[in-house]
């Protein structure tokens, strides 16, 4: 169809007809479409690699963000698609395109913010490119990071009966966000959970190892959204329950203000969180993470996307999932 | 130093100063600084990764390249990179952030264009992000390649005596985009040199296989900074002789109009030709390849880099190697 625009297609239409285009290599387990692509390395290990943009105006503002935090989070939000695996981290790769007006030390902050946050997950910056742009400051970032052999937690593994868990808290990144463009400062807490939102490595790792979750993926676009992805890989459906969703005191006290503000944590995005299904019933117990893990709903065989009211009646969100073309 | 600004630091004294910051991996066998990183595999390969950026309207202009083009090209720039170290390039990344009026159709001509050159120098589109962009069409390519262990050649191999060698031609990409920027209309080689440059993989492969060099890089920003790499990073100096350097006949007519255009040759950028030395004074022979090879100057131990005229006396280029934040 000629003329169509990006917004009547949407972000995962154009992924889909992109698809299409493509074919598969014999060293490639699995391509386009999960948090990370999987290649074959050696007979103990597979690479696992994803690649993400940062778009001044699109995913951050310059004035609630230091170069330093944008920094950190430039790394840990591609990190995150590896915890999302349940891989370790190994290298990243940054791209810059730079306007001129930004002083250098603004960038060595920015540098160091990243290098640093690399770092603190055991992982180093490998390579980049730095170019200047006319318009506004683009970041590219690369992670490639191993998982054994096999043992790579996909979209598409969550089965008839098994319970959804999603660790942390949801909506605080997104509540931050509102209040920011509602010219409102938001507490340190919010604040930092949207500036500096931390990857849960340590807990995909634990459950790769113990091999505890049948589908896993990070939480971007919000629960609604991204457990669409999980349902839609697997071929089931789910039934997530309202008042398990796992809120922080900082949620809950702007919730007693606006009720209408439980839409984020259903639909906010950049929560950075983990969202996972296991045939399990206990999983917290068996993680042992410094992370709570919080069990919000059950998989079930009809197709679709129910969230449930404590009266067992239906909740209906007024958001949408993100899309960056919507 | 407070609010220095890009310009005064420039690409290569930022890249220096994020170099700084960083510390190495036991799985880094080479970081930043080269044409790619380099990482241990296995015990007989090497994992080769690079990431580039691909700006409107400071890498390309959409009215001088259709869609499919820029597709090709921005595959075949990245891959040169693995090219440049002997690589074969396996998977690429791709990131696209996109302005709201490139019809879809535009978008599925350039992942089309994308694929097809991935495709044919043996590699897979294994996974990428897209986004809106309020500002230009940017591309973000990360690809990764493999080497036999040990054996990528690298920019700090060159020894006082190595012969200096480049493929193809040099100057056309840069004489094409001089007539775009005048206004005039390319011949259809030239622009076929600027829109859809070849990686050259066959011959960095046969160099790498046979043992042949012992330092290469491509040429992305004209041979007398890209040998200066080289240079810098072998700690040697170099002569070369100007009328050896390789021109095609299309060049070559232009030259006759006007004698300037030769800078064009030495600084003008876009080659993705390969640039290497050699103990071999007959590598022509050895390579087999069916792209030329052109023996244009000698490493030397006096530092810096001398263009010499038939005559034996020195050439002064007009242009310094392009910096993108110069």
């Amino acid at each position: 169809m000629h003329n169509e625009k990006l917004q009547d297609v949407g972000e995962f239409g154009l992924i889909r007809r992109i698809q299409r285009q493509v074919g598969g290599g014999d060293h490639l387990v699995l391509g386009i479409g999960d948090d990370c692509s999987i290649q074959r390395q050696d007979n103990s290990w597979e690479l696992l690699t994803s690649t993400d943009l940062l778009i001044e105006g699109v995913h951050f503002n310059r004035q609630w963000i230091s170069m330093e935090e944008l920094g950190r989070k430039s790394a840990a939000v591609n990190i995150s698609d590896i915890a999302a695996m349940g891989g370790r981290p190994k290298s990243l790769f940054l791209g810059v395109a730079c306007p001129g007006d930004i002083p250098v030390d603004e960038l060595e902050s920015f540098s160091r913010g990243f290098v640093a946050e690399t770092n603190a997950y055991d992982a180093v910056l490998a390579g980049g490119d730095t170019c200047r742009s006319l318009g506004p400051l683009m970041i590219s970032v690369t992670v490639q990071g191993e998982v054994e052999s096999g043992r790579a937690i996909r979209r598409d593994g969550a089965e008839v009966g098994d319970a959804i868990y999603v660790s942390g808290t949801l909506g605080d990144s997104a509540l931050a966000l509102q209040q920011l463009l509602a010219g409102k400062q938001p507490n340190r807490y919010l604040l930092a959970r949207h500036n500096t939102p931390t990857a849960r490595v340590a807990l995909g790792r634990r459950l790769v190892q113990e091999q505890l979750a049948s589908s896993m993926l990070d939480v971007s676009d919000g629960i609604l959204s991204d457990l669409g992805h999980i349902l839609e890989a697997s071929g089931v459906g789910a039934e997530i329950e309202l008042a398990r969703l796992p809120l922080s005191d900082e949620f809950r006290a702007a919730l007693q203000q606006d009720g209408s503000l439980l839409d984020l944590a259903l639909a906010g995005g950049e929560d950075y969180e983990l969202l996972l299904t296991s045939p399990l019933k206990n999983l917290s117990e068996k993680t042992l993470s410094s992370v709570d893990l919080t069990r919000i709903g059950t998989i079930c065989s009809q197709p679709g996307l129910q969230v449930k009211n404590q009266d067992g009646s239906l909740y209906r969100c007024s958001r949408g999932g993100f899309d960056h073309f919507g």
